[in-house]
């Protein structure tokens, strides 16, 4: 018996096998497999794909079905679209598995984190705030994807670093800071000479991975010291900070008891550049707890030393009516702690 | 001797036959073909179709090319792809003209004014501001599409009230007014029944002139007198007049001291809800001229009586060695003036 277990991003996907015993036995990675940005075809075949990898990587057969598959996507709660992803799936891969479950990346990686809850931040091309309470309740902020949010996130950072570039060069918004390191990085990035030649990016061949990706290369700024980099993850700090804030009044006392005060699960690649983001971060939650939570003393941010997919395939097993045990302690890190003043 | 005009919009397109002395023969209308949103091939054969049933309608011979054919669309100062499209279009349709001018919507509009400059703020499914001195040197501010801007615009508006739809639900930003009108015009408009229902409108099915029209039914709102529709019709009148103040700084000394105070022509649908505009447009106007322009002591706002494709065609002619004399003082209509208190 084993059993898959896919986390779907907006620029690659993971695909883990696990066994009964919760051991991985293979990983594989694909390309995007967001079925919102790719189609349901194309998100089936890539899934498909990584499954079967996986099967002949772990020396399995890849004619047996394996036990579950559990899926953790971006757009995992819309009902109808994953039945009918699940339908697809059964009648044109009959040996794919015997099972299926599909969740939110969100609940996916709290799933591998804790089965007590706590809020999990997502930070990777997109962005995404879920509160998980004791009682299994959910409240959300954000996920709207590009066109009507996703701040904090790799696009957005990308986005609001060349914004103030276009804005500065238009006389229509001052830079609070020089913007000739942006200027650089993204003629560089992007290959091209002037804003007119954003255009393409920005229509025509826009793709959000590769927009977002342009996030690295302010990451580097802003490490090595250049103001305007460092304010944009400044900015980014604040937009994820007041994700939290948002879903704070629905947080269950309980969550803000324990050792680690409020548990912040981050999850995505913009994390890497707390550094960068702390100021921004701290200052939006230090203002929330001021006005008013004040059962709010501690928050501690953790982050997963195992891919979310742990907690998909726990929650696809679970069900198929098997239980997949994990050691929750070994899963994840405690990165930052911070403790308000009395 | 007949000339052709087109005015390509993001919505809809229309031609205009105009005789050598100035005298509209006929005038056709199309679909959007802007050949940043629906590609070359659809643009050439959209303009072909109306120019070919413009002939057809003044009784002409649809076999004998026009004189000139002037078009003014929105991204026409990129050179390399609006050559492209001028060759395209002689070598598939080589009946449709003898030759070609291309120019951008607002400098079309501005021919169509005036042969002394102003500045032209546009704003319909996007927004776009150009300043043109009487040296015809001009400073362009804004129109890069609503991925990096169209502040101001149709599409901005909708998003606007959308996003403080969104938000609101969110708890992430508070609304500054009740969202009932909004909420329920959305869902009727999109025919959607809750958040997730717009997803498809935003990526999937996301069409920029659709989407834009939402901005009708807030102007239905905001005229019936709901906050909130009124609130983003302000923001949209402060976001354009900052388009002005962008772009002050380079205006010519004379342009300000005509009759009319600094001449501001405004081009598109959403200047139909200019009382809705008025007191955000005329506050950061204000503010800008307290701040620095003392030259600066009046303003006219004025609309175009005569489609902006008249212009287009007298620069399409002048461009083929002809002239069209037009009576600019019969093009236009002023809809506001305002003197700064001294």
């Amino acid at each position: 018996v084993w059993m898959g277990k896919i986390k779907i991003g907006g620029t690659h996907s993971k695909a883990v096998l696990v066994s009964a015993e919760g051991h991985i036995l293979a990983e594989t990675d694909g390309p995007c497999t967001n079925h919102w940005l790719v189609g349901v075809d194309n998100c089936i075949n890539g899934i498909n794909d990584m499954v079967q990898r996986a099967k002949i990587k772990a020396g399995l057969d890849p004619d047996t079905p394996v036990c579950s598959l559990g899926m953790s996507l971006s757009g995992g709660e819309q009902k109808a679209a994953i039945q009918k992803l699940i339908d697809d799936m059964r009648e044109r891969y009959p040996k794919l598995s015997q099972s299926y479950f599909i969740t939110t990346d969100a609940i996916g990686a709290m799933a591998t984190a804790s089965d007590y809850g706590g809020i999990v931040v997502i930070s990777g091309t997109g962005s995404n705030c879920k509160l998980v309470n004791p009682d299994g309740t959910q409240v959300g902020c954000g996920g709207w994807g590009h066109m009507m949010g996703d701040e904090g996130s790799a696009y957005w950072i990308s986005h609001l670093a060349i914004k103030t570039f276009f804005d500065a060069r238009d006389n229509l918004v001052t830079s609070p800071h020089d913007i000739n390191y942006v200027k650089k990085a993204m003629e560089e990035y992007f290959q091209v000479s002037d804003l007119m030649g954003m255009l393409p990016h920005l229509y025509r061949i826009f793709q959000k991975s590769h927009f977002a990706g342009f996030c690295r290369k302010l990451a580097e700024g802003g490490s090595a010291g250049d103001a305007l980099c460092q304010h944009v993850f400044t900015e980014a700090g604040k937009a994820l900070a007041r994700h939290i804030v948002a879903v704070l009044p629905k947080v269950h006392q309980d969550l803000f008891s324990g050792e680690l005060g409020l548990p912040v699960l981050c999850v995505g690649s913009v994390w890497r550049s707390w550094e960068l983001m702390k100021s921004g971060f701290a200052q939006v939650l230090s203002e929330a707890q001021a006005h008013g939570y004040s059962h709010f003393q501690k928050y501690s941010l953790l982050t997963l030393r195992q891919s979310s997919a742990l907690g998909g395939a726990k929650m696809g097993a679970k069900n198929a009516g098997a239980s997949l045990p994990l050691d929750y302690s070994a899963n994840v890190n405690v990165f930052f702690s911070h403790t308000f003043n009395q």
